[in-house]
């Protein structure tokens, strides 16, 4: 196997290490995030940090580094308090990677790509067409995490809007069904392929 | 689409609700968290929490529930400092879901399952021999979510193990390549098959 001390990390050549780095985590849900200013200024923006914070209640997170073009998502958010999450299926991924680009603050990045706005229930809050699971979330709290400055933003789901045929009569949802991809590092694209669910555990006898 | 309001969301029955939460993140990341007591009781637990949170240093979280199995782990974090996240391959999932059965702290889960331990570098850290990532970690610090109760424990890279064959020569790790597998929602083990890597984004003219 190939090894990388502590030390050797910390000297790799920054494109590699962010690229290692950012791979070993495992693969990275894939979302785009939909958010609004006051001023009415639309942004999507790719994000591969959503993580499940807890079901009672929904609570989701999403990481936001200290300085990146991410932060006009954040700034939305902070202003508005709604947002949205939209789950990357295969067929717009180059859409989706494309909001990663440095658009300033007053570029909606849906004029930049074939990505459609969509709003519904008279909500003040963009959502992406066509995904397959679409979830309206609102601000909760946040954590700044000192040794970074990172900032581990909670919000909570006011409301899911799932394909039909992608949900088991157990509340399950098929996102490789609906052709949800996955993140493998800073910008590997990867479908998934359902191998089976497999029953609940006990310890052995 | 079916639609869910956080009312509907709160008068779920639980199993149904906890497949539909867990499922609405996208795809998450397969590790198995190896550790061991002062005591000598190795661990391993299966998690879908790890996530990235930055690269200089190398920080990875992952998030700890306020009462479940898992919290052995988080109790030999503690104790020990040092812990192994290692990506599950398809080959190995049943055995890694298995660890998810709630065993009583006195039990090495590896003599439950045909996951094998594996010792290195001279380090009392338990690694899952043979997968295909292995990090050595160490605790750096733990943020307690207020909203309800839930640890975010981060801990730091201090040596990484890749086989050779995933790496490409910018240092992206090619997981699917491994077979590496990804979870979806609390029981779903999906494949995965990279589609492609994109370029760095830059604003369209």
């Amino acid at each position: 196997m190939k090894t990388f001390t502590k030390q050797e990390i910390a000297h790799l050549e920054h494109l590699y290490k962010i690229n290692l780095i950012n791979s070993v985590t495992g693969l990275k849900s894939a979302n785009l995030v939909g958010s609004i200013s006051n001023s009415g200024i639309p942004n999507v923006s790719v994000f591969s940090s959503v993580v499940h914070f807890g079901s009672e209640p929904p609570l989701l997170g999403m990481v936001f580094r200290p300085t990146t073009v991410a932060r006009n998502t954040y700034d939305n958010i902070k202003e508005n308090e709604y947002y949205s999450i939209n789950h990357i299926q295969q067929s717009i991924i180059k859409d989706a990677h494309h909001t990663s680009a440095k658009y300033p603050f007053e570029v909606n990045e849906f004029e930049q790509t074939n990505l459609e706005e969509e709003y519904k229930d008279n909500m003040y809050v963009p959502f992406v067409k066509n995904a397959p699971v679409q979830l309206l979330m609102k601000y909760v709290n946040e954590y700044t995490i000192q040794e970074n400055g990172t900032i581990l933003l909670l919000g909570e789901i006011q409301k899911l809007y799932v394909e039909d045929d992608l949900i088991h009569t157990d509340g399950f949802v098929d996102l490789a069904k609906g052709n949800v991809v996955a993140i493998n590092g800073l910008d590997g694209y990867v479908k998934t392929e359902l191998i089976e669910r497999l029953p609940y555990q006990r310890p052995k006898k």
